[in-house]
C-alpha cells in the first residue's frame, strides 16, 4: 500500500483534472478544497446531491439512469425522461455525498462528529483496510418514490409536480449544508 | 469508561429485558444472539425494518409519527392514519438497521466487511469515541413519498396502493437480508 502522502498526491492530480474539465460542481468545490488543504485527509468521488429517475431492473449494475440532473429539475422533464422508461421507475432525490480519506481512524472520527453536527447524519467510516481509513459523509435530503409500473407512468401531473416542487427544495437544503459542513470543518479541524 | 466486558454485560440485560416483554422483533432475534454470541460485539438498539407515516414539522426532535409498522400494511390504514395528519407528509419504508458495538476497530472493520457483502450496503462505523466503536449495520429497502401538502391528501387511491404494495415487498426483501446477515457472519466470523 503506498504511504498516504503519496495516495494523496495522486487523488489531487485526478481532482485537479476533474476541475479543470469542469466535472466536479461548482457548489462541492469549496468544502472539497478545504478538505484537501488539511494535512490528514483528502477526498474521492462526490456529489453535491441530485435528481435522478431511475429504471428498476432488480439489481445495481443492471438498473439504469432515464434522466440524472445536479440542478432544479421541471415537470415536463421529468416526464420525457420518463417515457423512455419501461417497467418499473423510480424518481429519486439523493443528498450531498462526499467520500474522504483519513490517515488514521482517529482524525476520521474527528471528522465524523463534525460533518454529523452539520446534517450530514448517514456519515460512516465505510473501510479502515490496509490503513485506508474511508469515509462517506451522507446528508438526509432523500425523496424515494415509485413512478412508473408495468411500463405505465403511475403518477399524476399534479402528484408529479409535488415530487418535482420537493426535489427543487431538498437539492438547496443540500446546498445549505455543503456550506454547513464548510464552517463546521474552518471552526472545528482547521 | 467502564471496561469492553461491562458495558457487554450491562447492554445484554438491557436485550434480555427488551425480548422478554416482546419489545424485540422475532425476525432480529435470531441475528442479534448470533452477534451477542461473539466475543468481540454485542448490539445495542436494532430494528427488522418498518412503514411509517411521518408528519413533517421540519426537523426531527418536531416530526410526529402517524403510523408506524414492522410489518405489512394495508391501503385502509395507511389512510386512516394519514387523516390525522396535516401540513406535510411522508410514507415511508425504512430498511433493517442494526447497532453493534465492536471491541476494537479492526473487529469493527471484519463485521463492516460481512454485512456489505450481505447487502447492507449502507453500513459504517459511526464513532470511535473513547474505544466505543460503533457500527450501524444499514440494509437499502428505501421509499420515501411525500402522500400529504399543505394539508391534503396528496395521492390517489390507485397510487397509493402502489406505495404499500412496494413497500411490504421491500420489508419481505429486508427480512431475506437480514438471513443473509446471519449466514455471512456464520461463514465470515464465527
Amino acid at each position: 500500500m503506498p504511504s498516504f502522502e503519496h495516495q494523496k498526491s495522486k487523488a489531487l492530480n485526478d481532482y485537479a483534472a476533474s476541475v479543470r474539465v469542469g466535472d466536479v460542481d461548482g457548489k462541492l468545490i469549496p468544502v472539497l478544497d478545504l478538505i484537501n488543504s488539511l494535512d490528514d485527509f483528502y477526498t474521492t468521488s462526490s456529489c453535491s446531491g441530485r435528481i435522478t429517475l431511475l429504471e428498476d431492473r432488480g439489481g445495481k449494475g443492471l438498473n439504469k439512469f432515464l434522466g440524472k440532473w445536479h440542478r432544479h429539475v421541471t415537470v415536463e422533464e421529468v416526464l420525457n425522461a420518463l417515457h423512455s422508461g419501461s417497467g418499473t421507475a423510480w424518481f429519486k432525490c439523493e443528498p450531498p455525498i462526499l467520500h474522504v480519506i483519513a490517515r488514521t481512524p482517529e482524525k476520521a472520527d474527528r471528522l465524523l462528529h463534525e460533518a454529523r453536527e452539520a446534517g450530514f447524519k448517514r456519515s460512516g467510516l465505510q473501510s479502515l483496510n490496509d490503513g485506508r481509513n474511508v469515509l462517506e459523509l451522507l446528508s438526509t435530503e432523500v425523496i424515494h418514490a415509485p413512478v412508473m409500473a408495468e411500463g405505465e407512468v403511475a403518477v399524476t401531473g399534479e402528484y408529479l409536480k409535488l415530487l418535482v416542487d420537493s426535489a427543487n427544495l431538498k437539492l438547496d437544503d443540500g446546498a445549505v449544508k455543503l456550506r454547513r459542513l464548510e464552517e463546521r470543518i474552518k471552526s472545528g479541524l482547521k
